[in-house]
């Protein structure tokens, strides 16, 4: 057993860990390995605050996309870094471009879904209570600006939570910078993933291009500032979306195949609020489609009686007698209504009469 | 007069106009014009609109900060083209290269404070209820990666706001791309200022790298989804600043020479509440220093319990009786305190005794 010194790495995600409960009395982790720095750290210090700290760690788990000429080498490091701490190894792979070719999906988003499945079989096999995974303040920041590009805004903006379910981030306070100095000061070796290089991949090009311009125009590093601000801003953006869901059924009414909104009640609430409320309303006629910013504003617009019968994302709405309602369309396809609704006078926009 | 086309860019300024209520009936708009393309598309604009919805133009107001060696040029042109629009022009003039060298101030906080000034005379002078400035969406997005980079989270990151008091930006969701398309439709010259390609200025780094390499990374404009996100995140902070004003006095009683804060209360707030609350109480102590998120969160850790008496900004704190008493030191410089006050038993970090 290792004497452990508890470096500043061990204090930053031991205060995280309080912090956001992520660690709670009897429960047991399954940490997530990949083999990068990142992973081995939190495999590393998780072990070494269960000496301290009561945290048990109920195995380590690889999962092995097959993507990269490097995956036979890293399954290998990952077995022989578990069998060296003495810990339980949980592994299983995919020949992950195939599966992502036959399905017409992208690599990233088949690759997560058969990583956190396969996560999760792992957990209810070790007996664990909560999988922790690597993600850090750098993938916090990179995330940040990558949503932001995207338009995102509230809680779309804060990517990265400390916990979800059972799934835990204690590194998310801590640098990648600072986990490679921790890990060549313990002579611990990793897994360098050689596509981390490639500018062709939005985060990379992010990661390596736009934030390091970021540093040259603040005149410093710029990744824990913005860290924080995300994380700011994800605090502030939840308790409103909770605020929202509990003012919903003071402004809202079930209707058949749809909802009323209060337009009265609605205009009584504060704007980050009723925008909420409106995209909760757009939400249950949607269907599972997308509700983009304007579809929200459309609402807005309408409560505040600036249009007419409009289309929504599955459905369609208008304002009846103080009520704004919002009708989904039994049968319809991308908003195209293959069903007739009562008293909509006007003709639809797009319909050919 | 021109006979005027309504273009999507007036439609646009209409609607910023009307969403954030910029000219209320019988307004009078002093328009600040640099000469730059968006204040002089601002002058033409808001003319053109002046026509259709009632808005009065009270003059155009230029003030040359003598800073470059086209600031004469740049004031001749704001002259003829106030005669050309048949408006009244008010020009004044400093030399703020020198001002700001003699008072030992950056050149942009002197420059700022003077224009501002001579805005608000220029203002009364012409009779006029609101001065209209030309900030862009392109203005929004910079400002929010500025203050991104620098830290700041909630109401510090939504940079520009459509009004504040007199101040109105009704290009706020214009784009500088659009502005110049506008005004090369029009026939419409402007000046251009060269000092906007000095990469060394923070903000002109943003500009012309990092938002571009934003663009990469996404593929596609990011300017438009940030200046939105932006938006988004201070209509959010701004409320619940107010939100956490009315509740301050739930929390917080006066005391001589500071506050206390009733733990109990305090810990009943949702966090966002609780940051906004022990930052207000950080305020009535700190006389005009500087408030970090490191102290705001020293307050919510001492009022968890977590720590003893501890220095903040312009005074001191701890725990008494349930209560977290913020006191103001009289004679504090810098947070050395040269006051005793009572019931502290522990010494203080950074006495030697």
């Amino acid at each position: 057993v290792d004497s452990v010194r508890v470096t500043p790495l061990h204090q930053i995600v031991r205060r995280t860990i309080t912090r956001h409960g992520l660690c709670p009395p009897d429960s047991r982790v399954l940490v997530a390995l990949s083999g990068g720095p990142d992973s081995v750290a939190l495999a590393l210090v998780l072990r070494d605050l269960m000496a301290r700290d009561g945290v048990t760690i109920a195995g380590l788990a690889h999962f092995n996309h097959r993507l990269r000429a490097s995956a036979g080498a890293d399954e290998a490091f990952c077995r022989s870094f578990a069998a060296r701490l003495d810990l339980p190894v949980f592994v299983d792979g995919a020949d992950v471009g195939a599966l992502a070719a036959a399905q017409g999906h992208s690599v990233e988003v088949v690759a997560r879904r058969l990583r956190y499945g396969f996560l999760e079989r792992a957990r209810a096999q070790a007996g664990a209570t909560h999988i922790a995974v690597g993600h850090t303040q750098d993938d916090q920041a990179e995330t940040f600006l990558l949503k932001l590009a995207r338009g995102a805004g509230g809680t779309g903006l804060g990517g990265v939570y400390p916990r979800r379910g059972r799934l835990v981030r204690p590194l998310l306070d801590v640098s990648r910078r600072q986990i490679e100095a921790f890990l060549r000061r313990r002579g611990q070796s990793w897994c360098e993933d050689e596509t981390n290089r490639h500018l062709d991949n939005p985060r990379n090009r992010i990661r390596h291009v736009v934030i390091p311009e970021l540093d040259r125009a603040y005149g410093g590093p710029s990744r824990p500032a913005i860290a924080r601000a995300a994380a700011l801003v994800r605090e502030d953006a939840e308790w409103l979306d909770e605020l929202a869901a509990s003012r919903y059924l003071r402004v809202a009414r079930p209707l058949a195949g749809g909802v009323a909104l209060d337009v009265a009640a609605l205009s009584e609430e504060p704007l980050p609020i009723r925008r909420r409320l409106a995209r909760c309303a757009l939400r249950s006629v949607a269907g599972g489609r997308e509700i983009g910013r304007a579809h929200v504003e459309a609402v807005l617009d309408a409560a505040a009686g600036v249009c007419g019968p409009t289309d929504v994302p599955g459905g369609r709405m208008e304002l009846r007698d103080g009520m704004l309602v919002l009708l989904g369309m039994a049968g319809t396809r991308d908003g195209v209504s293959t069903v007739r609704t009562d008293r909509v006078s006007r003709p639809r926009r797009g319909s050919r009469r």
